[in-house]
């Protein structure tokens, strides 16, 4: 690893949005391209746009491919032939269709191996979905192209906070029916996983919140404590995995109690996001745990509201590039580790999971 | 009004938890006393004996009933007649007949108009229920006993940031149900009117909330925003009600955006609840708007992990005393500029709410 650079693809998100603004400004910071080399998925006309229109000191070199990419600059692949029209703040269906053609490219790079961690600007999901319909945001995308068969996890991050998602963007109606023990069981052990491999925490100690007011005040608030979460809860116990709950959600978190533990998993997508970005908008990322490529994005969306005005603060998409950088190295790391374990030999090495093998938890794919 | 200091009835809440301890490290501060006069309906034992565990340097008087009490005293009525044993942490029948007991107590001498406003220490709700069975919060208990027909609202108060919750201590399964456009009318109704009148905004901007991720995502996400709260919004709208949304939850107060309204309307209780005691766990107040009695009360629970520790911050409660004496103080000054206003002799005066009327907004009751 030392020495080489690590490789960070881009994909540039919502054209109208502040995609190109955050993703320049991180990288008018000569530091940043000691750390990586950043290659674009999008259009150097775009790039262009948008540089010129908030004056970012920022200059990139036009590449084919990830192949060709300088170290030292900022690269941009294009991805879209025809002209590309920016109309600033607008869900237009050519921005969705801009949005997925660099995903694609950028997939089918990946698959390549043409760069090692993947770092996406916000898109706007329906803009999206008038090309594309059924695009339910970068992790599911993912998942999908290339998940090989296991599941992304949302986990929020913030230094030591990090928060991941049991349900995601499903209507509150559909949560209960949706929150079955054997999902639970599915995302205890993902984000356990996670917070191992990717996080580097030896023995992750997790905190479960609660689906219903008080976690359920002993029922009478709810049943889905009792009968589901509390359930999954003793069976993960019984695996060795460390978690705890469930936890009245507004108290565990108003009281900072939180902080105890390496990790949270909330029920629902406004249980987390809501404590998260209060917390974390400025410089918080959405990692996609659970995958075999790094993925990370700022927690923020396309902000139409502050587009093309140069007032957008690139610290989150910054912070979104350490993170995949870290998550990377701690999985070579972690491989290397677990390479040649003592008494392990006739164990198959197809990844990097044989620790958790130890602790008996079943694989999740 | 001048020179009458204001008589607030405390009910001390679960005797086990730190309830006297917020009370009595309040009180124990002489400018309180140059404030209002308190007068606690609980038990002069229990006091005694959290005033010695933790060394509170608080007296008190004991007094039959609040009509008998002294200025410049912290006052205490005792309500129970058996001998009381303090379990602390730990939730007893004990301490939920006790908490009942102060409570029923204070409702009969508020009917007496023995004091101006009321402030109620934490109650927890599962000891309570084993002696009272339905017992949901003070807000539902004074507004079936002094609500006069009308309806609680709960708002959660920091300075300038007030959640109100459409919906409370009911489980998630149930909301979209329960969340009707007639409720969120009334609800919304009830906010502007607490605002105006409790608050003293003459002209106040609701921000509403939608239920789903992403408020819906235009339908994406859910279907309530444009099926139920949009319409309830245009509803209000037309009344000359300033409401807006509804806005993702978590965008609206992640970006910080909440503070350009006077009020937010949550549709769940995590949704309001998670926000609100992250942000103002140490300060928060839990007001009840709506019903003729001022009632408040910290945002904390009984916290039973510090019980009797001497640790736990009187903040709160304290900020929960001048915000019930704020609300009393707007309240008479809202009746005296519209005891005689031009153009509306023709009106019955029985309440504070004629100038509600002049927007034309219907009454609740």
């Amino acid at each position: 690893m030392e020495g080489k650079r690590i490789k960070v693809g881009i994909t540039h998100g919502d054209i109208n949005g502040i995609g190109y603004e955050v993703i320049l400004k991180t990288f008018s910071d000569p530091a940043m391209l000691e750390l990586c080399t950043p290659v674009i998925y999008g259009s150097p006309k775009v790039a262009a746009y948008h540089r010129k229109a908030m004056d970012i000191p920022a200059n990139f070199s036009i590449v084919n491919t990830a192949a060709d990419v300088q170290d030292g600059r900022v690269n941009v692949v294009n991805c879209i032939n025809e002209e590309l029209k920016v109309e600033l703040s607008k869900p237009t269906p050519e921005a969705g269709k801009a949005a997925v053609a660099a995903l694609e490219k950028a997939v089918e790079e990946y698959q390549e191996g043409l760069f090692d961690v993947l770092v996406a600007a916000p898109a706007n999901k329906q803009s999206v979905q008038a090309d594309s319909s059924g695009f339910s945001g970068h992790g599911a995308f993912l998942q999908e192209r290339v998940g090989g068969g296991r599941k992304a996890l949302t986990v929020l991050v913030k230094r030591d906070f990090r928060m991941a998602l049991a349900t995601e963007d499903i209507p509150v109606r559909e949560i209960p029916k949706t929150l079955t023990k054997e999902l639970l069981a599915e995302k205890i052990m993902a984000f356990h996983r996670s917070l191992k491999v990717d996080f580097g925490i030896d023995s992750p100690r997790i905190a479960v919140l609660g689906l219903n007011p008080h976690a359920g005040d002993d029922g009478l608030t709810g049943t889905e404590e009792k009968e589901v979460i509390a359930p999954a809860l003793s069976e993960m116990v019984a695996k060795g995995i460390q978690c705890f709950g469930p936890y009245p959600a507004d108290g565990l978190i108003g009281s900072g109690s939180f902080s105890r533990f390496d990790g949270i998993l909330a029920m629902y997508h406004d249980q987390g996001m809501i404590p998260f970005k209060t917390l974390a908008m400025e410089d918080g990322v959405n990692f996609t745990a659970g995958l075999p490529v790094v993925c990370s994005a700022p927690v923020h969306g396309t902000a139409y509201d502050i587009a093309g005005k140069g007032i957008a603060s690139e610290n989150s998409f910054r912070q979104a590039v350490y993170l995949a950088i870290d998550v990377f190295r701690n999985r070579v790391l972690e491989k290397e580790i677990s390479a040649r374990p003592l008494r392990k030999q006739y164990y198959e090495k197809k990844d990097d999971s044989d620790k958790l093998k130890q602790l008996d938890v079943p694989e999740e794919d």
